[in-house]
């Protein structure tokens, strides 16, 4: 597999990182993951106006030459990794750099920011798509800033490790008494034909795919509302369902052990994974 | 400077990790930080006791034949780094290792955990311990697992920058009306001869030097109260100082441009901060 890092490709067994980088000793640093269908990055304008977002937040100043490049990369990526047709994703991640010796402050003066790409095949969760999964509610412990897409993802990570010790495909975590987000996606509920979604805020990430379900929605003329939905009314939702790059529209078919709706797959998620594919594919 | 990573000694340079750590991809590691007096490290059993519970808290299984090695290695990166007289500081982190691909989930099956420590010659703050600094109040904007010494420091490293750009010395965060901590230093108060500082939960890091300010008091006979210090009673208090394994006991004399107490630094500080220098010393 070739890796992209810092200006030169390589086998990901040569790319290699400092322990004194940045994004291991503070998790200071941004990512992306953007999906790609024969050789088409899926909204990459968006992912780089993400990415560009959180760098400027961190004030992490990536060189103008190498922003510019960060495109290009993406696709030269797919090229030496034969991902230029079928199903891929490309990760990138972008720290503060390395500095000695370790400080919370800044480096100053600036030092260069570690800039990691990759891409791999992807298979879509089509049998889960159908079949549904189940989830769990748990408190969302996460940070007061869940809009960056930061790699301060520990609350994530144990959150999703929660949900596979409970047997169960993921967790949506509860803040104040709201369904906020799983570990890495979106949760969106209907009830009375109505689509509800947590509000774009710090509590949540903002996902790529989360706008587009918003469009598709628009286009198909579901009514949306970007209301939070309280755990308390999840039996008067008709359908349940996540959404992310990779998640892609994944319905949850029981909660905590009860299930939403009748069960199965509804007609509100059936619609957006039809139109989520054409879109994937025009 | 020699390093130690993964079972071998090298230049730090030398020392290398993979962009697909997970300590890189999703801050999933712990750290520790031991102050080390005249080749000896200062209460190395309580950082190793707070490292195991960390690791346990993770759910990273570290090989109980490294763990054994753990006090050791300490020992010889001092020697390896000349650092065996006068003052030093020693890094330990440990992330949850390198996995492919990358997936919030844990590694199945485990993988080995990275294990990364490091040894610097330390400068005491001795000037500032006697000048005192200042600070600001921001808001706490960390996780609800504060307890634990995750390498998700992202909060505390923009609350850090936030106080650089104040031109002050430090924050002091500040979660639902009390303040909780510094970025790197546990925070007291002392109000009509009585010392405050928040209890330990889940919204602090319960630092070493935290514990030892508390048996020095003890011992120096200044009544304690683990009570958090609301922002609005800061004027009543005639000292306030943060204590941290770099930090020391290190008096604030003004907070958001106002005095604490006579602006200069108090009798209960320096009490402690001599009491300190004689257990470094011990």
């Amino acid at each position: 597999m070739q890796v992209y890092l810092n200006g030169a490709y390589s086998e990901l067994n040569e790319a290699t990182i400092s322990p004194l980088d940045r994004g291991f000793l503070f998790g200071d640093g941004i990512y992306e993951v953007t999906r790609v269908v024969n050789g088409k990055p899926f909204r990459l304008d968006d992912h780089l106006a993400r990415m560009d977002e959180g760098l400027a937040a961190l004030k992490i100043n990536l060189p103008s030459e190498v922003r510019a490049q960060i495109p290009e990369i993406h696709f030269e990526l797919l090229k030496r990794n034969g991902l230029e047709t079928g199903q891929a994703t490309i990760y990138l991640q972008i720290s503060r750099g390395m500095a000695i010796p370790r400080a919370h402050a800044f480096p100053d003066p600036e030092v260069a920011p570690t800039v990691y790409l990759s891409a791999g095949a992807f298979t879509p969760h089509t049998k889960l798509h159908e079949s549904g999964i189940s989830a769990i509610t748990i408190g969302d412990v996460r940070w007061a800033r869940c809009n960056l897409k930061t790699v301060n993802l520990l609350a994530n990570v144990m959150a999703t490790n929660t949900a596979k010790e409970a047997g169960v495909g993921t967790a949506l975590m509860v803040r104040d008494g709201v369904i906020t987000e799983s570990p890495n996606a979106n949760v969106f509920g209907v009830k009375d034909g109505v689509l509800y979604t947590y509000p774009v805020s710090h509590y949540i990430l903002n996902g790529i795919t989360r706008k587009t379900v918003l469009d598709m929605a628009s286009d198909l003329g579901i009514p949306v509302r970007e209301i939070a939905i309280r755990d308390t009314e999840v039996d008067q939702l008709s359908e349940l369902f996540i959404s992310g790059t990779t998640t892609d529209v994944q319905p949850i078919v029981t909660l905590d052990g009860n299930p939403i709706g009748d069960g199965k797959r509804g007609p509100v998620v059936k619609a957006l994974q039809d139109e989520l594919i054409k879109r994937f594919h025009a």
